[in-house]
């Protein structure tokens, strides 16, 4: 058995705890990314977060730089509603205010007419810090699938 | 940072274990009803329980009821194993009896071919309450996405 | 109510801490499966463990035969990558080795171009036994949905 599946130092209850917490961040975050929110979204981000798209090597630095290109990449999904679907979470606490979580990504989008379609898949690499009783998205980074 | 991300009152553990018993609560009622077993999924909510079609402005009120409105809605599924797939549950304990469930909803159905389509996505607003060791559903309100 | 809604004899708590050990040893054996490391998922399932797909009567046994047959099944999703995507996980605690986890299973495909499909949903059958600080899979049975 490859060492990498191994539980790490944080225990099961840690981790039930922690995914309580991470579950209700993602929550209200991609609400508001749903809702095409740009601002309430970008705000869950700490103030110089940054927002990678390692496919496309684009990245954007800073809650307002944030909000900007997300409100941009609404036009490209006008007349449908996204929503996102998250699975499969890593979730390792690193320290007391920083907790990594890596997971799987899909998209879906609904049309006026009820037609359902899906974005590529993706994974994500997300590191949140610790911000009162939440959580800020200190750096997230997006990785579109692509067959190797 | 917005005081709605903020987490409320309930702790996180308190919330990983309430989210252990609503996600066993939803395990156990939606394959009753992705079994085309009426009668058991009816009778998972209370006896003067609702279920809410708010985009069809369509309400059914009690357990005999709503097994009667699900098996008619078979009817448009026939040939197909219809699966539900929730995410993003925000969950908000109310008291010691009532938790407010507010989730997303895609509905995939597969036929004898092995083909795959999916419903149009939905929103889902719960009030579960206690019942013994396990929930009712109380109230159930569905919100079909449709672009604003 | 009928009693398989009663939440059994595991504590809430207690299902809460083994929700976040198994979800953390599927996001880890499901990854390797996705990222078409058959040695790597095989390793994940017990030296005796099995792996059966009921709909087609097929079966193997031991961790080399199945990551053989994991290395062949790969043929068919040439030029695709593949996600699997579980919900309404039915979490069973057995005894202190063992849990029974049954689980409704999607597995998308994404192709270069960023098409997404979808292979026909399942539910699955998992005999959990505990390795250490982690879970291996005693035994696996895969139920392709198909309308009755």
């Amino acid at each position: 058995m490859p060492d990498t599946t191994r539980t790490p130092a944080a225990t099961s209850a840690d981790r039930a705890t922690l995914r309580a917490e991470v579950d209700h961040f993602y929550a209200i975050q991609l609400r508001r990314l749903d809702a095409r929110d740009a601002r309430g979204f970008a705000a869950t981000f700490a103030q110089d977060g940054f927002l990678r798209h390692e496919t496309r090597d684009e990245e954007v630095v800073g809650v307002a730089a944030i909000a900007d290109t997300i409100e941009e990449s609404f036009r490209g999904t006008d007349g449908w509603v996204a929503r996102h679907w998250f699975d499969k979470l890593l979730i390792e606490p690193i320290d007391d205010e920083t907790v990594h979580v890596d997971y799987y990504a899909l998209v879906s989008l609904t049309d006026a007419g009820g037609e359902v379609r899906f974005l590529p898949t993706c994974t994500v690499k997300d590191v949140l810090v610790r911000a009162g009783e939440t959580y800020l998205t200190a750096r997230r980074t997006i990785y579109r699938d692509t067959p190797g």
